[in-house]
């Protein structure tokens, strides 16, 4: 690859007619640039620009962006600071505007984009040499970099500047070839694998930005060992490398342990990687490696959201959606291999083209109209690389903005997972209902702890109380211990989904030493009148007795309670003094009597939502809202009712909520504002339990959950029996009274 | 008139030649429908159905409607219940029903349509002769109703009834005319009229309901005396009726003393009676009345908004905006009058359209692409029937979405007016950032309150803590006396609007025994570089010892201060006892020390905001959050920081709120994070207030402002001479640093 490059610079035409001819063979068989653009899609590319589109208005928004950057003094300053600072966003600036370039220098043809990129690998190159270990690297760091704290940020610097280099390399000479590479790119490449094995070899996103780079480098530079070690680790081994990976980053199904957040993210240097071997190396065929699991992560990613963001569990910012630029990358190389039209209906929510040929392809099928409506599924994601370490459950209503909810019988998913095991959310009409607090930061927010995650990340976010899932005796999941976290898992007890619905349950006896607990949640309509319902079934047993506490953090206005609440109007104290519960507010509290429990909402869309429970009489309702030990008002002021069953060893918490009416006050007219749930029953039995419900109108439904692995049940309850194949079934019992 | 129509009836055909010639004279005369519908606007308005567009699609709409309708039973219920209630709700939608199939009956020539309205209107005729006072009327109410329990639902019924009436006359026989008129249309009219002098005399919203209903009764069964009566009284003494209330509910520039939330509501009988005087008798000039009023009033509401949505002063429901039914009907009208194009954005932002012929004419425009966008002003709306007592001041920068600053040194507005003069409120980007709680109502929400005013907004929404100015000792002004509010009002001191930006200036005497409050507040852009800026001078003065409280009731989370605020931690208690202050949760509290105290926030758009204010050292910061004494949850959680300065006579609060910056979390950047304002001073002159800005730039500005009345002012400050015209100017003294 070297040789034909060579070739195209001007400067070396003086070469020998027999060595000319020698590398016009050698030209022909392998040419450049050929990362995750290919010299191929070049000519199509070019001449898309003399249309308009999609693609000639974002290659001219780009070049006038480039314009306006080149008029300024390149600035390649000595590393100082760290991750926010100066030096820091100003050599992350730099790779990007590389990046840029040259993708515009490869369109225009314009030599000066080339030069700009050129000058500045140049200064780098000036400087590298000259640099040691970054100065604000962490003490006893594994993993420090040179140019920035930390090596991650130098990997993905690799990353983009090698398509830079790439994108300008027939632009150059020879001694700037031999300058560049031997100053910079080959030092970082180096650097960055044998130069730090215990980030390389390791199987963890870290690494796979390091052996993306490496990797590219490799094929840039002609280094094919590089690649080697890059898809097998330093040693060749398999044991760790590109390659495994794959293998273990993702579970089967292709989610990622750390939860969508992190999925996105992750997903870069994978989706960047593996369209540069697929360029490079076909017969790899990458992207059919582990049944296709490059594009089930990126598919994965789409799934994982509703009404374009991201389920925020785990450490996850809640703005962050399907337009972030890593997704926007996926969808991309995605289309590119597939031609599936319902990825364009992503891209069309992203609104952002990419330059590259896959991104030629995106941005003329969306102008040609050719998106279809993206198809969601209800799915259970298997987690782990087994895909059998607990799963992550999402349910969805048939059309895309109606109910959908998410439950989570996942693995801990390292450092940024949450003490939350077998948690759900709610959500309808384009909104959370019952939600979950994300991660408690305000990201570069320098007011607020560095804009770093904050303390009270740790102490309330990511506490089990936090989260809409079960609490004994006020501790959180695993005593809030990551690393027994990450040994123990839930386990998914079944899934399925039909046209009824879907009905999905998981245990766990790990999180507490003598409690197992399981859960089993369903979403679905009713027969006839098509009414959403989400049903919820949580049982907890130990042989000693606990405080058992259920959570709902509702997204709303409290608008009535069918029980007194007792609530505090002169003082209010902190719930707790720990694992969360010194972050709430207790500002009602009582013990609603026998029969049915009923909370209304309002949310800011004007839905009203009721969770109806059945209420044994000796369980108590806290209303609580965030903000006690909270000097720095980090904490968004949200609300919960908990219901608390004490000094019990077994309990079953059940419960159904119901999104009704519609508050129109612009119009002047509210509709259904109270609960249509009049009766609510709950009986287990040997093969199935059994949820009955009966309506203000008289009619009642039984929903029978098949317990066992029968593939076909029969059920009697109260003298009838209910004979089905499946998992569950939902009946209506009766006509309208 | 009556005769004309008789004509027009095929059962009557058989009349002698003689009469029917006599009659054709009459016929050419005049002619019906002629309310808000002209007969002479109708061949073009059926001719416009042969082609597509809004106005036929609605049209198509609202006849499917009400075939719907049509197949179902009348129903005309002997009234029993309150508003609310099942007749109350049913008589309502009656009228309402009537009214559509009587255009669709006109647009569609379909009899059917005409019958219905018809069958209808016969049951409300055998009904009315046999019932009396509505059973749920108010003890000793002067304006009880007979269909509903007050008349002024009554008055609305036949507003839409007689229009209902008026559209199918042509198609009823005599006897059918002579039952309707005789045992239903004129028996409400003179129930309403002469049957109630108090309401119908008075000049009063509920009056113009009335004038309206009788009046336009009057030109459709050919009772003069009864347009007489509507215009000018019962009496026709000129004391009351509708021209009268032309004279005194709005002020000269069109403001209702209530505010917006009324105004749209009061709007409906002006606007539609005047169309019916206009189609009858043209030459009366109604809406050229009192220099056009009218019109001032329908652009005045649409003045008074903000994205939309109506400035939530008084008692106002915050959802409610320019798309509501009355100011749709007022847009269409004056539309169809002034065929201005800036009325098209405001139609176009309503998406409905009127089936009427001015409705035809807007439908048209805006499918024809005329419309231009809505030009919004800075103006001091006088309020009161002079203009002269106080003034609503609204602020605006130039741009549609830019921000805006509504001053309210405004009259007590009646019954719903709060308890916040001199109060201020500020939008930027769209949204509420310094915030007016509205009403505490959760309109037809029964289980809040009966979806009447909340008791909260009594005791929380109305008092003067509620809002943005200033709390004499704890007590809300005029001790929450609503009439004493009514006999007192601020003045308006000055209002000057320029290309630098507005500056308008307060006084009131009033609101306390013994307390001067002045306020200064100016909306301004920075020379150079258009920073927006909005400054605020609250001068008080006593000849007694005082506490001054001025609150900021902010819309975001709170990101930092520049002093240490004393969170309370493990408990909360209510800030006051009264007066409001007994909602409040007092969650920090702490004195800044001498110099600047700033606050920042961060709202949901994702911009920042710093109130910086000048700290003397001995002023307090409070910071609350509502929900204090409120056992229903009936309030909103939201927050206020105060500043609180004790035992003192005479105190100026000087504050810069400032927009900046952006926290965009899914593109994972923060920019300009921190206030860019180090330096604020004030000083007073005898001819001007000067305040004096620093920027972190090094750039300094001065605000000079002209507290006199000359036109031309020369202030000295620090040794410099500033001569400027007007009211004021601002001044950039020196460049980047």
């Amino acid at each position: 690859m070297l040789l034909n490059k060579v070739i195209l610079n001007k400067h070396i035409l003086a070469l020998s007619a027999f060595v000319l001819m020698f590398m016009h063979v050698s030209a022909a068989a392998k040419q450049g640039p050929n990362l995750v653009v290919s010299y191929k899609e070049l000519p199509e590319m070019r001449a898309a620009l003399a249309k308009k589109g999609s693609y000639t208005s974002t290659y001219h928004a780009m070049k006038a962006s480039i314009d306006q950057q080149m008029v300024l003094p390149i600035k390649v300053p000595v590393p100082q600071d760290g991750g926010g600072g100066y030096t820091h966003e100003r050599h992350k600036k730099n790779y990007q505007l590389m990046y840029n370039a040259g993708l515009v220098y490869q369109l225009s043809q314009d030599q000066k984009y080339a030069n700009y990129v050129r000058n500045m690998l140049l200064e780098y190159a000036e400087l590298y040499p000259t640099i040691g270990l970054h100065p604000k690297r962490k003490v006893k760091s594994q993993n420090p970099g040179k140019l920035f704290w930390q090596s991650l940020n130098e990997a993905v610097w690799l990353v983009y500047t090698i398509q830079a280099y790439d994108l300008i390399y027939d632009a150059l000479d020879v001694n700037t070839i031999k300058k560049i590479e031997g100053q910079l790119l080959k030092p970082v490449a180096i650097f960055l694998s044998d130069g730090q094995p215990s980030t390389f070899n390791k199987v963890h996103n870290h690494g796979t930005w390091a052996t993306a780079g490496v990797g590219m480098a490799g094929y840039v530079m002609n280094e094919p060992e590089w690649v080697e070690k890059a898809l097998y680790d330093l040693e060749k081994s398999g044991k760790g490398g590109f390659l495994r990976q794959l293998d273990e980053l993702f579970s089967p199904q292709g989610y990622y342990n750390e939860g969508p957040y992190y999925q996105r993210y992750a997903l870069m240097p994978f989706v960047t990687f593996a369209k540069a071997i697929e360029n490079n190396e076909p017969e790899r065929k990458i992207f059919e490696y582990r049944d296709g699991i490059v594009l089930k992560a990126i598919t994965t990613t789409i799934e994982l959201s509703y009404n374009s963001l991201f389920f925020p569990i785990n450490d996850a910012i809640k703005s962050k959606g399907i337009d972030t630029i890593e997704l926007v990358h996926g969808v991309t190389v995605a289309y590119g291999l597939t031609a599936d039209t319902g990825l364009l209906d992503i891209a069309g929510q992203q609104k952002q083209i990419i330059l590259t040929g896959d991104g030629l392809k995106v941005a003329q099928a969306l102008d040609a109209g050719l998106a279809t409506p993206y198809q969601y599924h209800s799915v259970a994601f298997g987690d782990g690389a087994d895909g059998k370490q607990g799963a992550l459950v999402v349910m969805r209503q048939q059309a895309q903005g109606e109910q959908a909810l998410l439950f989570k019988p996942a693995g801990q998913g390292l450092g940024h997972g949450h003490f939350d095991k077998l948690t759900w959310q709610f959500y309808d009409n384009g909104a959370e209902i019952v939600s979950d607090y994300g991660a408690a930061r305000f990201l570069n927010v320098e007011a607020k702890f560095g804009g770093r995650y904050l303390p009270e990340n740790k102490t309330y976010a990511k506490q089990t109380v936090a989260h809409n899932t079960l609490v004994v005796d006020e501790q959180s999941h695993f005593n809030a211990n990551t690393q027994v976290g990450n040994e123990n898992h839930p386990e998914l007890l079944f899934f399925e989904t039909n046209e009824q619905g879907t009905v999905s349950s998981a245990k766990i006896d790990t999180a507490y030493d003598d409690v197992s607990l399981v859960r089993t949640v369903s979403l679905v309509k009713l027969p006839d009148s098509g009414k959403p319902l989400a049903f919820d079934i949580f049982s907890v047993e130990s042989p000693t007795t606990h405080q058992y506490d259920l959570p709902v953090h509702y997204q709303g206005q409290l608008i009535d309670t069918n029980f007194k609440r007792g609530a505090f109007t002169k003082h209010l104290a902190a719930l707790g003094e720990k694992n969360g519960y010194q972050h709430l507010w207790l500002t009602a509290k009582s013990t609603p009597r026998e029969g049915l429990a009923q909370v209304t909402w309002l949310n800011d869309n004007g839905r009203f939502y009721t969770q109806t429970a059945i209420a044994d009489g000796s369980t108590q309702a806290l209303f609580t809202r965030i903000g006690a030990n909270d000097p720095h008002f980090n904490l968004r002021n949200e609300t919960a009712f908990i219901y608390r069953k004490k000094d019990t060893k077994k309990h079953v918490f059940v419960s159904v909520l119901e999104p009704h009416g519609q508050y129109n006050p612009a119009k002047e007219f509210t509709l259904s504002a109270q609960s249509s749930v009049s009766a609510l029953y709950y009986q287990t039995q040997d093969r199935a339990a059994i949820v009955e419900l009966g309506l203000n109108n008289g009619i009642r439904y039984l929903l029978i959950i098949n317990t066992q692995d029968d593939k076909s049940t029969t059920v009697t309850y109260k003298n009838n029996d209910y004979q089905f194949d499946g998992r569950f079934t939902l009946i209506q019992l009766n006509n309208k009274q």
